[in-house]
Parts: structure tokens; C-alpha cells; sequence
């Protein structure tokens, strides 16, 4: 099957555009590729006529052209003979939006079987049914919400699979904005009766050129694949990073109404993502602060080796007690601990920070140089400590209400990670007055984040990956 | 001694301003009370003079009139003197900025010794030292930090009381103004060397008639002084919330620095606080979370009765299979589980819904109404739901990027809610474009959450609160 056309098609047609009904999910698909995005579009009603001054065909056989893709939006009894004329035309892929299949049970189970014996005996790529298909800029975007009620995500190189179209949209394309990361190409996968999770992850780790990380949102492997899938995980060259729904008992019971699949023994299945170097987030917030730590290490322009290897052995620069205290609470919880600073360096360091701060600053592990801090300060710091070996990552929580501090600090912050390589991550409020110290921290790809929390899973991030690099043999870098 | 002073002062004068540095902390105190504060103020310098246009006095005895609060901002050397006018003119209270005292060790320990001496002797209130002050709108703010530096939070209900100013400043501040709930008045109190945690528990509970809730952020109770403070806490008609810091092996280590004080053991801690009656969150996100949860229930208009019974057993209203898996996952985490919904429930649910959601809505919970929802639906089962005994809270995940979805479900929901006054908490993803949404669900004071997992941490604060009602005899309603 070849998968590349259905994200890459270089002409499509839409069947299932209602000639009045203007929230009705064929005639959206229809119109948001045309005005959209790149991809040469075609629609078809039986009845032809036109949708805001674009035409309609009545039948494949009128168009101008074969077209590589067809998306199917009409209720499921019609849908299988649009699928057998993919294949008596030769188009390569379908996309297949309408719901009524193996999710409703009884007669959706025969329809389905029906549709996985066509596409396997015409080798047609099928995505669906029950799903919101694809997202794949500039080309092609099949997600049927208005424009005008979904944020979508910019080009960038992490590839989504999703079992959950609210998910696909909400947890992902909503808060890849907010963290400023870009897709490469998200996939809803719906029942997968044809394409599941294990040959997408195949595609995109073998064959997709502009993806570096592929993230995963599943309820349970597809039966029978989750073997595969693993062994492609281990393989792979990209980082693989899946959350799942539906491990705790109340989510289990939600799960067999939702997707009829079984998730299995919890403690077993994350024994084996672990045992298969597949980064396993736990939480919403964890998932962007992995999403957001691997992308950044995936850039050309990296602030620091994204091989370095981090056992967990970090220090803490703040400049509020409070801060350094509630960060170190948080250590352990991720995997962490705080480095000890010797009396002999402690005593360094002091000579590194301007009078008025050096007496009232402490220099154990979380380091506190107080409100009386001044940017170069924290230049020197920072400096010192990316040179004690080992330190294997700088936390560094900045406030920048104390008076003496200046606005230049994002860009003296990353002029040293530039210097000295040591990986670092930030802790800054998100906060609209601080956007000039956000943005130049970003722009040098350090990891900014926006909660203590956050600061600290970033790090567990980077000591997860020493782990996978480390069976992976560095392959990934 | 008059605490009242401290906050609610009609004059004050402020001592250790510079008349060339811009960024000193008594010069930025003198001027934001002038300018955007309705107390008196009074400057003193030794040489007179003024700055920006506003008179400076030489000493206390020029002044037209006894202020009923000192501010001092001076170097620790000279502020013993000031304390020693403060009782020498009846001045009944003083705020320490400076620095310099027991938390440098030595010199310092005798200085502060001092100063408690002649607090108690002349019954005067300090409040510090170490500390950046009051913030106690409209009339007092003496957080020196710049205007352009820091977000004040609105004038609300939570007194906020913290042993670091930093946590004060941006973990109650910055997110009080994110998360829309605000201050009766703010205090940092530092060394606590007079004034602590215990005196500020009592004066708030009892004597502030502008204070629903009261949180903390500590990081030990001040010695000998905890059994007290757990008593008030139990016999408080307000809801008591303390935050910990420094409760891990990391955490402790960074504390014994910070603020001198042992938080001791943490199970024990935890014990405590619970027996009597005092809320603890265990993470940043949490604390938030409780703080708005229970700022809506103080309110006047009240969505539903908040003294309403909660054990944890709720229903899960979802448009997106995906996100009804998700909650159902975090249920147990947060002490809730799901209500068995019946066969026939279910059956009756079905026919509230428009035909084109019925046949591929699950009607289990979490209940999936799926991306063909219309307003209607949601109005309708809610309605169903409220009446059902068993289900005791409903947590509503609204995805408004389903186009048969209209903007006006914010005030349709509240509608149903304010009929039927069954405790019900949104999901809704923070995006610009749902605004309305938000804004109507928000000035019904229906809580509005903008994870799944703040969402389920709401309901967990209502459970709690059953609880802490239930021994407080339902005295805080």
C-alpha cells in the first residue's frame, strides 16, 4: 500500500459535499483544501451543480484527471461502492470520515469486513473509518471543524497518530500553539480496520523524510500488532512517544464502548514500551513538556548536545528561596536529585555575585541569589557551574519582577548555554509582560516552560532519552 | 498588638528612600503608595529633599501627623533605631524590608533577638523582617518590586499569607490574574520574628470581615507554635489552605538554608492538616485549582449549593470519546469513580439526543455525545443527569470546534445549572476564539477548568470540602 499518497497527494476528490447545508463535514473538507491548502481538489455529487462558486462533478468518470486521493464523507451504507471505485480507478488512497462501521457493532462489523476485504484485495490504502483524517501542510487537511473553531499547529517535524480525533485536535493542535512546536503530519486513524498505528509508525519512521519524533495517542494496540509495533519502536531512529487512555479500570470500561479495543494489564504495557525505548508520558502536561524537550533537540540549531548523557544530577539557580525549595521538592518525584555544592565552591561562587547579593545569597544546591540579583549575576553562575562536570543539566527559575535584573537576561542566559553547551532549562511565569525574555530564550531553542513542574519533567525527559541513546547506540543524533 | 494597622493603615510613612537610585526599594514603595494607593504616605529622609515632586521629611517629629504604620527599608544597622521611634511616637505598627537579620546567622541572630524584645515590650506589630510586605487593595502595597514588573491580582476573598515573597509574587499573583479569583490581602512575613503564620491565621478567621479563605505557603511551621495554629484552623469557619514547601529530603535540605525552619516529618505533617480540616494541595497546579474552586463557592451568586454532599461519585459528559477516556483515568487518582449509569437510563437518554448524534453516542459513563452534538443535547442530558440522586457532581469536557455546536452552550449550560443546582465542572480547551464561552460559563461562576486534569482536581476539592463541612457543622455555609 502506498501510504505517501495519502498524505502527500498531489490531487484529491471529495465525495459527500451537501449542496445547502453549510456545516456539513464533506462540503468544509471540500472547501478548506480548495481555498486553503496546496492540494488540486475535486468534488463530487451525483447531481453536479456548485458549493460557493466551485463546481461539482457527478461521477469519478467526468474528472478531468484520476485523482490520488478520495475522501469519503457520505453515510456508511454508500460508502463501500465509493470504495470499490478507488479501486476500479486505481486511486491509490481513501480516506473514509463517515462513522457506522465495527464501532456501532452488528451490521457496522459486516460493513467493515466488507471494506478491509476490498482494500487488502486491491492493495488500497485505507484510513478510517470514523475518523477525522488528515492533517498534512501545506497540502491537504480533512479535519472537517470550521476554520474558524480550530487553531491548527504549524509545519514542523513531529508526526501525530491518533486514536481520538477530540484528542488529535484539542490535546494536540491546540496546545502545540501555546508551546510554539510544529507537525509534520497528523493522522486520525479511527477503527484502523485497514491502516493501524504499527504501519504508520513504519511509514513515518522509514519512509517520511520531515519527521523526526512520532507521538502516539492510543486506547490499545490494534490486536495482534502490538509485537511489531514494539520491535519498530526499538528500531527506529526517531524518538517514539505514546500516551494512553483507557489503563485504569474506569477508563477501561470507556475504552470497550469507545473503540472496542483492550488496553490490557497496565504495569505490563508500560513495562514494555520502557523494555522498547518508547517514551511513556503520564500525565497531559507531561505529554507536551516530552513533545516539546524532543522537538527542541530535534532543530538544526541545538543550545546544547542532544546527546549528553543525564543520570539525573542536576543543580538549581533561582532567585527566590521559595522557587529553589518547591523545584527541590520535585526532584525526586521525576528522578532527579540535586548535586552537592562543596564549601570550597560555594565560596567560588560567592566571589562571582555583585555586594549586595553576595550576603544574603546562598550558594547550596538550589542556589538562591535572591531579589538583589543583577544579570551578570547570573551570566557568572551559570558559567561556573557548566563547568563542574558533574552537573549534568542547570534548572534555572527566573523572575523577573526583582528590580536590579534587566530584560537582556533571555539573551545572556542562552549566550552561555551557546558557550559552554551544558544542558539547561528555564522556569520563567507566562506572563505578557516577560515576552521579550521568552522569546529570546526561545529563539536559541533553550527549553522555556512555564510552571515548576514543567522545568522538572524537561529534565526527566533528557534522562530518558540517555537511556534509549544508550541502546540505540546513538543513532538519533 | 493591632494587626489591623499593618493592613488597613489610614497614614504611613516610609523610611530608606533614595533620592537617586530609581530601582530602591523604599523609593518604589513611597512612590506606588502615592501614586496608585489610597493610604497617606509620608517620606523621611535624613537630608530632606524630595523625589519625583514629593516632599521628603527629615525625621519623624516633622511629620503633620503620627502615621499608624512605619515601612522601614534601611540597611539591618539602622532599623532598630526606627523600631525603637515606632514605640517611642505610639506608632502601632512596622513593616521590616530590610534584610540582615536571624536568616545570616551571628550578628544577625542577636539583632533580631532585639528587635522581638522591644516588639513585646511595647506591644508593637512587626511584620517581618526579610520580607517584601502588604499588598492590601485599594489602599496599601509595599511589594517593592517596579508597576511594570509584576501583576497585581484584583481585590477578591483569599488572604494569601507566604513565607516567600517570591511565591508570593508569582505563584498566588501572576496566576490569581490568569485564573480570574482575587486578594483580600497579601502578606510576606519573612523571618516572622513577632508577627507569624498563627497571628495572621487568627486575625484573618476572626477579625477580616473581607476574607472567605485563607492560604499559605510555608515551609514549617514557626516553633512551638503549630498546635495553635492547627486548633484555629479546626474551629475556622473560613477554609484553611496550606501549600508545603520543603517537605522532600531535597526540599528540607534547601529550606534549612532558606528559612531556618524544620518541617519535620511529612506523613505526620499530612496527618495533621487533615484532622484538622485544613486543605493541602500537593502540587502547583492543584493549589490553584483548590484556591478557585473554593473562591467560587464563597461568592454570593452561587452556582450550586456549596455545602451540596460529594462522596466522588460522578458523571462524565463528553463530546470526544478520547477525553471521556482521559477523565475516566484520572477519576481514581483524585479519591472519585464513576456512577454506574442503567440499561434503561441509558435507553431514555437516547432520546433526548437529535437522531443524527443518537446512534453513535455511548450513553455509558463517560458518556460520549460524539462531534454530531447540538446544543439541545448537552441542555438535555445535563438536565437528565442533575436528577439522578446517585450522580452527585458532573464534569462537562466541552469541545467547541464541532460545528453543529453554537457559542451560546456557555449560557445554556449555566441556565440548566442554575435550575437545577447540581455541582457541575467544565473542561474547555483556553483558546481566544472561545472566549464567549468561557466568559458566560465564568460570570455564572460555573468552574471552568482548561485541562481534564484540573477539571477532576475541582471535584476532588468538593469531596474535601464535604468532609471539612461535615466536622465543622456546616458553619461556613
Amino acid at each position: 500500500m502506498d501510504l505517501e499518497k495519502l498524505f502527500k497527494p498531489k490531487s484529491m476528490c471529495v465525495v459527500g459535499i451537501s449542496r445547502k447545508n453549510p456545516l456539513n463535514p464533506g462540503r468544509i473538507i471540500f472547501l478548506k483544501n480548495i481555498y486553503e491548502m496546496q492540494v488540486e481538489v475535486f468534488g463530487i455529487h451525483p447531481d453536479g451543480g456548485e458549493v460557493e462558486g466551485a463546481e461539482l462533478y457527478t461521477s469519478l468518470e467526468e474528472l478531468p484527471k484520476v485523482p490520488e486521493l478520495m475522501v469519503i464523507a457520505i453515510p456508511a451504507e454508500k460508502t463501500l461502492d465509493y470504495v470499490q471505485q478507488c479501486a476500479d480507478f486505481n486511486i491509490p488512497g481513501c480516506i473514509i470520515i463517515s462513522g457506522g462501521f465495527a464501532e456501532i457493532g452488528g451490521e457496522g462489523i459486516k460493513r467493515q469486513d466488507k471494506l478491509i476485504k476490498i482494500a487488502n484485495d486491491n492493495d488500497l490504502a485505507v484510513l478510517g473509518p470514523n475518523c477525522i483524517g488528515v492533517y498534512s501542510p501545506p497540502l491537504l487537511d480533512t479535519i472537517f471543524m470550521p476554520t474558524e473553531r480550530i487553531t491548527r499547529p504549524p509545519k514542523g517535524t513531529v508526526a501525530l497518530i491518533s486514536q481520538s480525533g477530540g484528542v488529535l485536535v484539542d490535546q494536540f493542535f491546540h496546545k502545540f500553539n501555546q508551546i510554539n512546536i510544529g507537525v509534520s503530519t497528523a493522522v486520525s486513524i479511527g477503527n484502523r480496520a485497514v491502516i493501524d498505528e504499527t504501519m504508520l509508525l513504519e511509514y513515518f519512521s522509514k519512509v517520511d523524510k520531515e519527521t523526526s519524533n512520532i507521538a502516539f495517542y492510543l486506547e490499545g494496540f490494534k490486536p495482534t500488532r502490538s509485537r511489531e509495533f514494539l520491535q519498530l519502536a526499538r528500531e527506529s531512529e526517531d524518538d517514539i512517544i505514546v500516551y494512553f487512555g483507557g489503563l485504569s479500570e474506569n477508563g477501561k470500561k470507556a475504552t470497550k464502548s469507545h473503540t472496542a479495543s483492550l488496553s490490557g494489564n497496565d504495569k505490563i504495557l508500560k513495562a514494555a514500551l520502557k523494555q522498547n525505548l518508547i517514551v511513556q508520558p503520564s500525565t497531559e502536561l507531561e505529554l507536551l513538556t516530552t513533545l516539546k524537550l524532543l522537538d527542541i533537540l530535534s532543530r538544526k540549531k541545538k543550545p546544547f548536545d542532544p546527546n549528553t548523557v543525564l543520570h539525573g544530577n542536576v543543580a538549581i539557580l533561582s532567585l527566590s528561596g521559595g522557587h529553589g525549595v518547591i523545584c527541590a521538592d520535585l526532584l525526586k518525584k521525576y528522578g532527579l536529585s540535586a548535586v552537592d555544592i562543596t564549601q570550597k565552591e560555594q565560596n567560588e561562587m560567592k566571589r562571582f555575585v555583585n555586594p549586595s547579593a553576595r550576603d544574603i545569597a546562598t550558594f547550596q544546591n538550589p542556589i538562591d541569589l535572591t531579589g538583589s540579583v543583577q544579570d551578570k549575576d547570573i551570566e557568572n553562575i551559570i558559567q561556573y557551574l557548566s563547568q563542574i562536570k558533574r552537573i549534568e543539566c542547570i534548572i534555572v527559575l527566573i523572575l523577573p519582577y526583582t528590580p536590579s535584573l534587566s530584560f537582556q537576561i533571555g539573551r545572556r542566559i542562552a549566550n552561555v548555554v551557546s558557550e559552554y553547551k551544558k544542558p539547561l532549562v528555564c522556569f520563567i511565569p507566562y506572563i505578557q509582560k516577560y515576552g521579550m525574555i521568552i522569546e529570546a530564550l526561545e529563539l536559541s531553542n533553550i527549553p522555556v516552560f512555564h510552571s515548576i513542574e514543567e522545568a522538572v519533567q524537561g529534565v526527566s525527559v533528557l534522562k530518558k532519552r540517555t537511556r534509549i541513546m544508550k541502546f540505540k547506540g546513538n543513532s538519533s543524533s
